[in-house]
C-alpha cells in the first residue's frame, strides 16, 4: 500500500495527482484542554503554558507522559489505515526536542510514530503547531491571548533550529510526507476580525503587551528561511507544507518560482466560521457557502499550488441543534441553552451531508485533507452543553456512518 | 438496538435464547501491566498492589486518573456498537468504592460507563475482578502470587460488601446485564498444576505464607451468599455469573433448584492453554481441539447452565511463529526468539481461522462470548519480543478484518 500512496507523490507541475486522504492526530504531543479536559483538572489553566506552572513537576510529568502513552499507539496507525486513509498530520510543540523547561520533550513518541507509520503504511506531514510566545494567541497556539513570537527574533531563530533538528532526524524517513513550519501564523487582519484577546483572555497581561498578528512579509521572509533550513536536510520528495495565515489569496506570487519544488499551500475551513461570515445554517445553506465560496477560492489557489485543506470537520451549528456562534465551547461559558436534540436520523442526515459536500471540494477542486480530528474525549453523554461535538472526532463519525470513506457506511451502503 | 438485545433476555428454561456478543474492557479499572507497561514506568511493580506502594502519592493518582479518562471513554462504546456488539464486561477492583487506601475508587467513571452503555444501547457485566490478598496469584489478580482471600474470613465478608454496593447502586440500570461475584478464583487443583508462584513469583514471602486454591466447597458457599446479596438489590432480569474456577463440570450440581434464576456459568478458555494441553500448533490442531475438546464440554454444561466464554482471544503460537510456552510474555522474560516472521497474508488466515473456529463454538454450543480485550497498547513494532500480541486486541482484529463482525472483513467479503 506504500508503493500506492508513493506512486501519486507527483512533480510540481501535476499538483492534481496529489490527493491526501488524512486526519490529524491533535491533542496528542500538542494538548487542547476542550478535547480532553481531564488533562487539567485541579487547574485553572487553559492552555499548555500554564499547566505545568500551576501543577508540581512530577505530577505534571506523570500526566504528560500517561496521556502520550495512552492517546495514540500502535493500533490507532492500524484503525486509520482500516479506514481508508493514508496520511496523518501530527501538531508537534516548540519544546519536542525538550529544550525549553519545564516542558518535556517528545521526541520518542514521534520515533515510535514514524516506525507505526511505516508498518502500516501511512505518510507523517509534521506540523510545528506552537511557537514560544505563540503565533496565534489561539489556546491551541499553546499561550492564549498572546501573539509575540514573530516580534522575537531570538525566538524566531528558535522555531527555524526547530525545523532544522525535525529535518535533519526524519527528513529522509520512508513515513514523511512533509514538514509544516508553523501552523495557523494569524494575519494582522485576522487578528483583529477575531477579537483574540477577547476569546482568548491572556493570563499575564505584561507577557500580552504589544501582542498583534503577523505581518504577510514577516511570514514571507520565515517561511523562506524555514524553507531552506528543511529541504537541506529532507528529501527532495517530500513537501514543504505553508499555512496560509487566513489570506489564502495572499501566496500567488510567492515561491512560484523553480527555486521552490513540493511546496503545499494549507487552508483550514471550518462550517463554524462560514457560520459567522453569514452562513445559513442549513444543508442548503451549508451547501451554497461551500460551492459558492470555498470551491473557486480553492481552485484558483491550486492554479500556484497544490491546496489542501489541513483542517476541517463535520461540526455545524444545524447539527448541534444551536447557534453555536462559531463554535463557542462549554469552556467559554456557552451551554448550549435552548439546543433542539436531533435524533439519531438528523444528525445521521446533517453530517453525512456535510461530510460529502466539503470532500468534494477538498478533493477534487484541491489536492485533500486531514480531518480534525481523530480523537477527542470530548463527552457528549456526561458532560452538559457538548451535544454535536462529537462530529469533530473521525473516530465517531466513522463508527456513526458519517464518513464516506467509513467502513460502517460502506456496508450501509452495499445493502 | 435496546429492544432487540432486550428480546433475547431469556427465561431458565430456554438458555439458547442467550447469546451475548461482547467483548471485555481490560486494563481500564482493573490494571495489568502487559497492556500498558508505561503505567509502571520507574517502579518494579508488577502488579496493581505494588504499584501505589512504589510511587509518591500525588504521581501514582496522576498516572490513574489520566489513564481512566483517556484509556475508555464515550467514543469507545460507540465504536464497540458499530463492530455489531452488544455488550461490554468491565472488569472492576474490589477498591471501587474508594475505601481501602492507597488505592483510589472508580465508580465515578463506572457511572459514565452505563450512561455510555445505555446511550448506545449495550449492557454492562460488572466483573469484579480482584480480592484482597487474590483469589488466583495471577499479576491480573492484582497481587502476584499471593493466593489468601478465601481464608482471610473478614476479607470474603468485604468482597460481598462490595458486591453488595454495586447492586444497589447500578442493579437497576437499563444498561446492566448482570454481575460476576469474582473473576477466576482457582481451584486447588490448577493452583497446583499451573504452578502459580513460580509463574507469578510474590514480592513479599511474608504475604504470601500459606496461599493455596480456593476449594470447591468454599466456592460454593462463596457463590450462594454472593448471590443472596446480590438478587436482594438487583433487578430478576439480571444475571448473577458465577467463573467456572477452571473446572467446567463441577457445577452440574450447584444452583439447579427453582429458588436460583437467571446464573450464568462463565468459562475462560484460551488456545495457549490448549497448546500447553497438547494441541497441536495448526490451524488443524486448532480446530480439533475445539472440536473435540471445548464443543463437548461447553454443550454438556449448557443443558445445566447457559455457558458463556467471557474470556478468549485469538492468540497461539502459530501466529506468533514460535512456541509461546502458554503465553510467556516479554514480562517474563520470554522475548519470542527464533520466531518465523508470518508475512500479512499467513496472519491473516490464521486468525481468521481462529476467529471463526471458536466463536462457532461459543455461539452455537455455549450462550455467547466477550473476547479480551477491546484494547490493548502492547507495541508489537517498537518493542522486541511482542509480534503477534495483537491478537488479544479487538480493535486491532477488526481493523484486520480478522473478527468475523469487523466491518471491514465484512466489506471484503461483499466484493
Amino acid at each position: 500500500m506504500d508503493e500506492e500512496f508513493g506512486s501519486t507523490i507527483p512533480t510540481m507541475a501535476k499538483y492534481d495527482a496529489i490527493n491526501i486522504n488524512g486526519v490529524n492526530l491533535g491533542n496528542w504531543l500538542v494538548l487542547e484542554k476542550w478535547m480532553n479536559p481531564a488533562l487539567f483538572d485541579g487547574t485553572t489553566a487553559e492552555d499548555e503554558y500554564w499547566l505545568p506552572r500551576q501543577l508540581p513537576a512530577d505530577v505534571y510529568e506523570a500526566r504528560m507522559k500517561t496521556h502520550r502513552s495512552e492517546y495514540i499507539n500502535e493500533r490507532d496507525f492500524a484503525i486509520i489505515k482500516s479506514w481508508g486513509l493514508d496520511s496523518v498530520r501530527i501538531p508537534v510543540p516548540y519544546f519536542i526536542f525538550g529544550d525549553r523547561e519545564p516542558f518535556i520533550g517528545c521526541t520518542s513518541e514521534l520515533d515510535k510514530a514514524f516506525n507505526w507509520a511505516e508498518r502500516y503504511g501511512l505518510k507523517i506531514l509534521i506540523d510545528l503547531h506552537t511557537a514560544p510566545g505563540s503565533q496565534n494567541g489561539f489556546d491551541n497556539g499553546g499561550l492564549s491571548g498572546v501573539c509575540t513570537w514573530s516580534q522575537q527574533p531570538e525566538e524566531v531563530d528558535f522555531v527555524l533550529s526547530v525545523l532544522e533538528r525535525l529535518a535533519e532526524r526524519y527528513g529522509n524517513r520512508e513515513g514523511l510526507l512533509g514538514i509544516q513550519p508553523i501552523n495557523e501564523p494569524i494575519s494582522e487582519r485576522m487578528w483583529d476580525l477575531m477579537d483574540i484577546q477577547k476569546r482568548y483572555p491572556p493570563v499575564d497581561a505584561e507577557m500580552a503587551k504589544g501582542s498583534k498578528g503577523n505581518s504577510l512579509e514577516f511570514l514571507r521572509e520565515f517561511y523562506t528561511s524555514a524553507y531552506n533550513v528543511i529541504r537541506k536536510h529532507m528529501a527532495d520528495d517530500k513537501f514543504v507544507v505553508i499555512h496560509d495565515a487566513f489570506e489564502l489569496d495572499a501566496w500567488k506570487d510567492f515561491m512560484q518560482s523553480d527555486e521552490y519544488f513540493n511546496v503545499i499551500l494549507d487552508t483550514h475551513q471550518y462550517l463554524m466560521m462560514a457560520e459567522m461570515e453569514g452562513c445559513e445554517q442549513t444543508i442548503e445553506g451549508y451547501r451554497n457557502f461551500v460551492e459558492n465560496k470555498w470551491k473557486p477560492m480553492i481552485s484558483e489557489m491550486q492554479n500556484y499550488f497544490p491546496v489542501i485543506t489541513g483542517e476541517w470537520c463535520l461540526f455545524n451549528s444545524l447539527g448541534c441543534g444551536v447557534d453555536t456562534k462559531g463554535g463557542q465551547s462549554v469552556l467559554n461559558g456557552q451551554m448550549g441553552d435552548g439546543a433542539v436534540n436531533r435524533n439519531d436520523e438528523e444528525r445521521c442526515e446533517i453530517f453525512c451531508a456535510a461530510a460529502d459536500m466539503q470532500l468534494e471540494v477538498w478533493n477534487e477542486c484541491g489536492s485533500g485533507q486531514f480531518f480534525w480530528s481523530y480523537k477527542l474525549l470530548t463527552d457528549t453523554v456526561n458532560t452538559p452543553g457538548w451535544l454535536g461535538w462529537d462530529s469533530w472526532d473521525l473516530g465517531r463519525c466513522v463508527a456513526f456512518g458519517w464518513y464516506p470513506t467509513s467502513p460502517v457506511k460502506q456496508l450501509i451502503k452495499n445493502y
